[in-house]
C-alpha cells in the first residue's frame, strides 16, 4: 500500500481526539453539585451524547432546518435537566453548561501525535462538531489543527458523502488524497465510500467499559493504529 | 472604548498579513527565468493581482458562479502568460505557478505578533482567499490560526456583508465580539456596516511604492496600530 499520494489527514474529533465521556462527566458532576443534584454522571454523559445521533439524522433526512451541534446539545440538556431532576437553573447557566462541550480533554497522544503528524501533512478537524465548538476546543486542549473543518461546512452531517467530499474540495485536493483518522468504523466506512482513505485508531478507554469500541485490525482499512503517534510513526513522520 | 467585549480578531490576508507583492514578484522571476522571459516582475505581481477584485466583483454581482480565488489567479494568469511573451507552457507548470499565492511570506511581525494575540484572543484568517489557498499558506509562512475561514464560507467576497456575518457566525459570536484586522480602510468600513469592530494597521511596503497605503489614524475605527506587536500592546497581550 502506497502512502505517498496522501496529503491531509483529517479526523473525526468526539471520541478519536478527546474523551467526551469523561471531560463530561467531570464537569456534569461540578455542575449538579452546584445545584445540589446527585446522579451517576457517566450515566448523565452518555444520554446527553444519546441524543446526538438522532439529531442529526433528522437534519441529514431533511425532518429538520439545519441545526448546529450546539444546538442540538442544548435541546437534549433541557430534557435532562428536568429528568434528572435539576431545579430552575438560569438561562446563563445553562448556555455555559452547554459549552461543556467545548472543553473536552485530548487523550494522552493527541497533542503529540498530531504535532508530528502536522510536520508532514495538512491536519484538519473533520467533525459533526460546529466550528464555534471546534474552534474554542482546540484552544483548550492544544489541538494544532491547520484548519478546523467540519461537517457544518457542508450542510450535511457524517456519515453523508457530502461531509467527506466537501472537506477534500476545500483543502483543494481530490478524495483519495485524504485519510480519514477515527475510532469508528462505520465512521471509516462512509469515508471510503466517499473516496477518501481510512486509519482506524483504537481508543478502548472511550466509553469506560459501557459499550465495546472498535479496536481490531480491519484488512479493508488502510491503516490501524494503537494511537496517533503509533500513526505517526506508520506515515514516517519524525 | 472598551475591548473587554472582544473574542476573535479575524485578519485580512493579503497585504495584512502576508506580503503579496515581494512574494510574487520573486517566484515570477524564477519562474520567467526558466522559461527565457525577462520583465518587470514587480509590475507582473501588480498585473497578476489586478484580475482580482473584478473577478470577485462579477461573482458578488450574480454574474459569474461562484469561483474561487485559486480559480479567479488561474484565468488571470493564462491572459498575462500570453501578454508576457511566454512561450508553450506545460498544464502542470502553469497549476504549479498558479499556486504561488500559497507561499507567501508573513511581515516581520505576522507570526511573533499572531502568537501573542492568539494568547488572549481567538485569531482567524477573514480573507476572500479561499480556504486551501489560507491552509497551504498557514503552512509555508507559519501563521498559528484558530481557526481558518474564508469568504469561501459564506459564498459572498468582501465587501459583501454576509462575509463578514458569516464569519462572526461560524465563531458562535455576536458581530460585535468579532475585531477585524486590515490594512485597507474599505475593508474596514464595511466589516464596520456589517457590525464588526475595526482595527487598521499599517503596511506601507505593501505596494512598494506603487500605491498609496492607508498610514494615518482614523477615528472612525476602534483601533490604529503600527503592526501586530503594536496591536497586541494596545489590547493588554503578553
Amino acid at each position: 500500500m502506497s502512502d505517498s499520494n496522501i496529503r491531509a489527514l483529517v479526523f473525526d474529533v468526539f471520541g478519536t481526539v478527546v474523551d467526551w465521556r469523561t471531560s463530561i462527566s467531570r464537569q456534569a458532576k461540578r455542575f449538579g453539585g452546584e445545584h445540589g443534584v446527585d446522579a451517576d454522571w457517566d450515566q448523565f454523559a452518555d444520554d446527553w451524547r444519546a441524543g446526538y445521533g438522532a439529531g442529526m439524522a433528522r437534519v441529514n433526512a431533511g425532518e429538520d432546518e439545519w441545526k448546529t451541534v450546539d444546538q442540538i446539545h442544548r435541546e437534549r440538556l433541557e430534557i435532562l435537566l428536568d429528568q434528572y431532576g435539576f431545579p430552575d437553573v438560569s438561562e446563563a447557566e445553562i448556555a455555559e453548561f452547554n459549552r461543556a462541550w467545548h472543553r473536552l480533554d485530548g487523550w494522552p497522544d493527541s497533542t503529540s501525535g498530531l504535532t508530528r503528524l502536522k510536520s508532514k501533512f495538512i491536519i484538519a478537524s473533520l467533525s459533526n462538531g460546529n466550528v464555534a465548538l471546534l474552534t474554542n476546543m482546540a484552544k483548550y486542549a492544544d489541538l494544532p489543527w491547520d484548519a478546523v473543518l467540519s461537517s457544518e461546512l457542508a450542510g450535511k452531517y457524517k456519515p453523508h458523502p457530502l461531509a467527506y467530499q466537501k472537506t477534500a474540495e476545500l483543502l483543494g485536493l481530490e478524495t483519495q488524497q485524504v485519510l480519514l483518522v477515527a475510532a469508528h468504523s462505520g465512521d471509516l466506512r462512509a469515508a471510503m465510500s466517499a473516496g477518501l482513505r481510512a486509519a482506524l485508531v483504537t481508543r478502548p478507554d472511550e466509553y469506560g467499559g459501557a459499550r465495546a469500541p472498535d479496536l481490531k485490525p480491519d484488512p479493508e482499512f488502510d491503516y490501524f493504529a494503537k494511537d496517533f503517534n503509533d500513526l505517526a510513526d506508520q506515515l514516517g513522520c519524525d
